[in-house]
């Protein structure tokens, strides 16, 4: 089976999937994606997906290309045609092909790239075994907020985070405060057994795991802080942990080699990602089955 | 005629020239680039822009695709298989095509592509017209000395000035100092005659042309003092311009609507673009000719 991407109106094998040299996404970052996590079957936070893909599209002032329901179609057709039970639907727009000029160009129109990836799903054990961080100087832009494809410092830091042995990298704003891992969001659980993340504003990326989660800890009746914390109040930590559409809720066990709790995955993580994942299969999105699934009926849906 | 582009070892119809949708440089601004001038037939400041594009690739860990020399020998291909007797070769580099995740791919190899653009030759009276430009904030990456396809902030920033009428925005750092342009570098000449622009360090981007017009400068005498200046000596400033290597010297004659000097070209910045383009016409780099100038001898070279 080969696999199939979407690009700009087209379902191309993967291989031969191109765009041109001048697409504005190449030469200016000027685009925006969103990952969608699929998990056993399901699609998840297509709501909160949607959203921010409005937001960003919006606060860069590109035309979104199609509507919400075109582009779902889209999502669906590339999990369908490449067999995706777990895995995930990476998206992207950018804002057109233009002969290079930075202003925007009159006349030009989105380029939507939409691609799909398996992978296995992931054991208990798997999914419950800790990960350790680095600590990087937060460098980027101040529009994080926006989901965009500007992504070279985020590249940056996860390689130094790879060549130290670490699996993500937590950046650190200027007053000591961690925004947030380079492709993830970070979070703590205190002495106190408060859990606390920094709250969403222009310093860090509004992860869609990240509301999931919040609404699985208030349900749970652990008390949520969005507050700013600083690296060493994340070393002292009860918990820590990182959160991604296609992360979940993973446990941190190392922040600069210091170990966090005791080396393995804390209570309140735990609950957090058994709750996640029940809430992630249990979700409400509607139409979200892998064929497979439909015929085999093994997962619950609404 | 057919434009013509070069991408990853093949000449190609410049409008079918594509690029692979998992190009690091289409989803993480995973690259860097170069545009090179070419005034009436000659290349200017090739050593410059060579080093330069030698510094970017290597503060990013991305291997140079091939030799100097044979970079050069594409760049001259694009020039004669173009024409280009007056305008523009484009020139980027990405780290390769891989599988999209963050961290640096094991395996790849870097993907070059070169672009070229002609433009008519600018009469005296055009070089010499006055541009307004507009402050905005400075929210741009710390590492904007790396010369980055990471360019959204500046696309944002061109875009406003485009907007309210103005050529081009003047970033303003935390501290109410310009930085530089959204693609050029500012300077301003004081009531004392002194010709001001920020030093070279991580705030701004070292402009080929900024380095030329400082050997200009010190060569007539003109006092080069390298520091930071604020937006409100800016607009106090007897004299301002722009440079960079598509735009030479360019005279600001209004900074956030305030006129600077008399509204036309001042005589120190008239000094120095007179300079600029004998220096760029009389230039030292060898094989620099178009076919067309070879063959006329109407330019002068060693």
């Amino acid at each position: 089976m080969s696999r199939i991407a979407y690009v700009n109106g087209r379902y191309l094998i993967h291989q031969a999937a191109a765009v041109h040299i001048e697409d504005r996404g190449y030469q200016f970052a000027d685009g925006i994606y969103e990952v969608f996590g699929i998990h056993k079957g399901k699609l998840i936070g297509i709501r909160g997906h949607l959203d921010r893909l409005a937001y960003s599209l919006s606060e860069l002032s590109i035309k979104n290309p199609m509507s919400e329901r075109a582009i779902m179609h889209i999502v669906r057709e590339i999990i369908r045609r490449n067999r995706i039970y777990n895995g995930l639907v990476y998206l992207q727009i950018t804002r057109g092909i233009a002969p290079r000029d930075h202003a925007f160009p009159n006349q030009t129109s989105p380029i939507l790239v939409v691609t799909g990836k398996r992978t296995k799903v992931s054991s208990d054990e798997e999914l419950r075994s800790g990960i350790s961080v680095i600590s990087i100087p937060d460098i980027r832009w101040e529009r994080v907020d926006i989901k965009s494809i500007s992504l070279l410092p985020n590249v940056l830091g996860k390689q130094l985070a790879k060549e130290t042995g670490a699996y993500e990298a937590w950046m650190i704003d200027k007053g000591g405060f961690v925004t947030e891992g380079t492709s993830t969001n970070a979070w703590i659980v205190t002495e106190e057994g408060e859990l606390v993340t920094r709250s969403a504003t222009n310093g860090i990326l509004n992860g869609i795991t990240r509301l999931a989660v919040m609404e699985v800890a208030k349900e749970a009746g652990i008390r949520v802080v969005e507050r700013p914390f600083t690296l060493k109040e994340a070393k002292k930590a009860r918990e820590a942990f990182i959160t991604a559409s296609t992360t979940h809720v993973k446990p941190v066990t190392k922040i600069d080699g210091s170990s966090i709790g005791n080396g393995h995955i804390g209570t309140i993580t735990l609950q957090l990602l058994d709750g996640f994942l029940k809430f992630i299969e249990n979700g409400t999105d509607s139409k979200n089955l892998h064929p497979r699934c439909r015929e085999s009926k093994k997962i619950r849906h609404e």
